[in-house]
């Protein structure tokens, strides 16, 4: 299974092209679209969103991850291989959280650099003309596919990002705010504030009045902020980027 | 044939995270994306909608239909085998007009209820979590899989709702004015009035003129309101929900 | 492989009615999504786009592209041999640069009629109803499907339609302005002019500084605007269709 992540956007021929390089590369090989509006240009809040959702796919999944606003330029072309995941995209941070995560959790880290970048690759969309073969051969070949990986040691790691995120990382089509904290890091008893406004923890929006807000465990386990049957994106200012203040209650 | 109705929205993770399951209970059938924007949080107006599109479908299509604002309460989750079809989803009136109709037209009824709901289920993404595993399981079976399904007598009917809804149900990305009405069930000399504006009948958008509206049998059967070359809902108040006046002038 | 080009949009069913009536037809042929937002209701601007990003497909791709305002009308329904791909949708104009950019390379090219039109086809929807059948028959067939095209002779042609087109043919996500123009047709020397602005030529965002403009050859080739980490599109008034000057400097 290949999964999608990418600020590409639906609209317009940028998936659609990815996809047709997946298809000749992998052609037997379910393709996943996970996000096409991650945050647009900046890995960092996409790195903790990417962790976040990443999880739940199985072991053999390949993540076609592009969030790249250097591409052209010299950053690097990254494959991580973590968990008994794959994770193609530049490295440029995006799969910091991701890696961070599966050391914590003991599980054995690949750091790889693509050997075959096309000669004719265009200089601005290395999704379709460089990640996507590679992702297309890895997934094909189920393992290192000779050529295309050099085992590297030296990939840029981001220590200064924290292992939980408090801002804004997506804001959905229902006004639902995501934060990059996971849930779990949190007592039910703490209280959230964006733009002002301060919000109690609830099971699900169904738990509190129409029009009320909350923030709950959302279903892959980040801190969420929503209004039952609103929009919490309208309360104060929630913007992606936006910085979320976590007041602890709990003991 | 795995066919996808719900409000998630097409933006952010939602529908990806559905077919992830989908294929992972049914690797082999095909999903279509039928709607991802049905009337949000209204299963009422999306009943309307839902049973006018299924129609075309073959027998044996199984609808993953999921537009449920009571999710994490207890409203029941049912499957519906209707017309050679099935319709998996959430017991709140959503399936009603698509039943009553396979009723009308003497084709055999069945109510299931879910009997397998995850312990691990979050309380917000049953459409994910519940929904989309019991419809994987009756699509890669083509029968009623042993331990998924109960019969039930009891799943509670619409009987106040009408045949069909005098109301706008869905406005499309050219402005045009879907209602709940068949318009099999109008004469060609009835006319429609929404928010102030009265439009007689053609055929389609180019038998009238360039800016003129008209209402006409839409490709699947519904009475809809368009403007030739323009957009139908910048007429008076076209919104979701809106109601819909018939004046009948037909014999 | 069956790639859809239209301006349906991403929203709705109509995409997924199309794909439904794809798979009955040519169950094992995979669709690509290349464009849902081609100019609305424009032939002429949407050939231009059609014909940059039609060229990176495979011999014996199947396009299926609908941009058709005239839909219900007595307007022809066309299919295009063209280079080893095929091109099925209405005859107003949308193959014309496809098949100018084929004759100009040497290739064979062939019109054909469509020799099917179902009786029960409905008046708005020959993207579903007629174009769809006829892809997937060719699709499944690899040929000249028996009975399904007729050789034509005179299929309008549009030998007043430049080259290349100096107008703005689409707008990304990323408020990028994609002209009809071929970058190849122009010097990096040259400068492009919409909306009152001027812009010289950089090889990709990242050459120039954060928001400064540039114009550059996009990854299909055509002459595009942009502005790094910024939207192109709030520059002067970048409208769909709007004209683009081109001041040659080159020698």
């Amino acid at each position: 299974m290949i999964v999608l992540f990418s600020d590409f956007g639906l609209e317009g021929p940028y998936i659609g092209q990815v996809k047709a390089v997946l298809h000749r590369g992998a052609p037997a090989v379910p393709v996943i679209d996970l996000f096409a509006d991650a945050p647009a240009y900046d890995p960092k809040l996409s790195a903790y969103l990417l962790a976040a959702y990443a999880e739940a796919f199985p072991s053999g999944a390949v993540f076609l991850a592009v969030v790249d606003p250097g591409v052209g330029s010299d950053r690097p072309c990254v494959a991580l291989q973590a968990g008994g995941r794959w994770f193609v995209g530049p490295g440029n941070g995006l799969f910091e959280i991701v890696a961070r995560r599966s050391e914590a959790a003991g599980e054995p880290l690949a750091w790889w650099g693509l050997e075959r970048i096309p000669e004719a690759a265009s200089a601005s969309f290395h999704g379709r003309d460089v990640f996507a073969p590679a992702a297309a051969r890895l997934a094909a070949t189920g393992g290192v596919p000779e050529g295309w990986l050099r085992q590297e040691a030296g990939i840029a790691r981001r220590p200064d990002w924290p292992d939980d995120l408090e801002r804004v990382v997506y804001i959905d089509v229902f006004g639902n705010v995501l934060t990059g904290i996971r849930a779990a890091t949190l007592s039910t008893d703490d209280e959230l504030s964006i733009g002002g406004k301060t919000l109690r923890w609830a099971r699900t929006f169904s738990d509190v009045s129409p029009g009320e807000g909350l923030w709950y465990e959302n279903s892959n386990g980040l801190a969420e902020v929503a209004v039952n049957r609103g929009r919490a994106s309208d309360l104060g200012r929630a913007r992606i980027g936006e910085k979320v203040t976590v007041t602890r209650k709990g003991k």
